[in-house]
């Protein structure tokens, strides 16, 4: 396993960490700013953000602060109520693809989305097994695309809280049978994001890691998990101050042979994001060297 | 699958749905007076509440109401810090084995526990798998008990979101290994829960109520899983208000063979336990008829 306590060179900030300071937001500009002069050499910045400050301005600046992306966060969302909507989908995953490929990053991270309108509160119906289909569908159609430009895609399990409004694959395994219908022969096209948020909790982790193996690990998240979590979607910890055994799991992430960056992504309305952007990002820094 | 549409005979109540009216608490006697004025034939109380009541005085309500127990909630809880916590946890473990039997109830439900500590909101270790380890051997301890006073003990998988503070276990198949591990002749002595809330979620649930079978299943508990969900403990729906595909699960558990009680669990700090308690009842028994 990598030594992390001597510098932060395999640290990644994902640009949500950082997307407000005392509760303001903070531009991506100003966040790839904080970064570089920092020494960050890789981020994983939101399209919402990405958005904001124009995807040729954010091209540029990646490129004069010479950052990497570990990921681009973030495409999915494929199940809809209706075809215009799995249409709509599809091709706003395909813009997500070639804004991935105009930032060079690593991968696209799939949220591969839930029922249909239940993130606004209202599902169009109770069909998991539907909705999981036309995940399988939406990802197996955008797959054809990322391979002719050379976009790997990350599936992010995501914790099964989410289920419901916001991703309904959500144990390694699931994702990775996903990836063994789509991508059976490994080419590297289609693997998994591990944010161990999401996964610490699962009892067959360290057996599906093992099966992902360096080929379809194309991504690691950490954070940690608060005692107790307030909040389903923003009260996630600081690495450290929560209950997840952080080295164990890179520790099984790097016997496979990942060698990547270890990203940082923490949604953290009450705590982080009301603090100024340098105090978190020099804890994530810290932290990166001693707990993760 | 059974038709419940006719009258609530399969409809049992746990206790902790009708814990508050109007944001007050009802003693457990006044929630079996309730019960069995409404014709509900069976309940599941939580160990507090008997407590509060004074078990015998239980014992005779249920009697004198001719009330069923569909279980009891609930023994578990078994990890701990040291050897004094491990014992204690045990030999709680055993009263309530006692009082289930004093109760006469079908089963007595396990929330197996989670990171010692992590409740109280400060986890002693970070390794689940040590918590993992203590709560098969708390099982295989309590099981020999348990067996000797005929009452047949229920795992309840909860949902991962409780995985470090109230169960680490976290899917039937989890459960379904310990059940093997430890009743591998299926006698009946050893089964789970299935709670929908906590397992709704889960891509193998089909296979692994099948993989259960009719030895395995002692008790179905519902609700419903709302979005948004706003408390990781106490927003749980009333059957119909969320996104669970009621039906179809239990069409599943009664394939096996299963033909006890459909039992309501609904923890609801924001809305059912701010309502009468009437009004609550009232609904579990038409939610029970139209759409579970």
């Amino acid at each position: 396993m990598r030594d992390f306590s001597q510098d932060h060179r395999w640290l990644s900030i994902n640009t949500a960490t950082l997307r407000k300071s005392r509760g303001a937001d903070v531009p991506l500009p100003q966040i790839l700013d904080l970064c570089a002069a920092r020494g960050v050499r890789a981020i994983s910045p939101w399209r919402d953000q990405v958005q904001a400050a124009g995807l040729s301005t954010v091209s540029k600046l990646v490129r004069s602060h010479g950052l990497e992306l570990s990921g681009y966060c973030r495409g999915g969302m494929f199940p809809a109520a209706d075809a215009a909507g799995l249409k709509a989908a599809h091709d706003d995953n395909r813009r997500a693809v070639d804004e991935a490929r105009e930032l060079d990053a690593a991968c696209l991270v799939l949220v591969v989305g839930g029922l249909p309108g239940a993130l606004a509160g209202k599902a169009a119906h109770k069909d998991i097994a539907l909705a999981r289909s036309q995940v399988q569908d939406g990802i197996a159609r955008l797959l054809d695309y990322a391979r002719t430009v050379k976009m790997p895609l990350a599936i992010e399990p995501l914790h099964p809280m989410y289920a419901a409004d916001r991703a309904c694959v959500n144990t390694m395994e699931q994702a990775l049978d996903l990836c063994d219908a789509l991508d059976p022969q490994r080419t590297g096209a289609l693997g998994v994001a591990v944010d161990i948020y999401h996964v610490w909790w699962d009892p067959k982790l360290q057996q599906q890691i093992a099966r992902a193996g360096r080929d379809r690990l194309l991504a690691f998240h950490v954070c940690d998990w608060l005692t107790p979590t307030r909040d389903l979607l923003n009260d996630r910890g600081m690495m450290g101050d929560g209950v997840i055994d952080i080295p164990r799991i890179r520790g099984w992430v790097e016997a496979q042979g990942f060698a990547g960056y270890s990203e940082v992504e923490i949604f953290s309305t009450q705590d982080w994001w009301q603090r100024e952007a340098t105090e978190t990002l020099d804890t994530c820094i810290q932290r990166h060297k001693t707990v993760v």
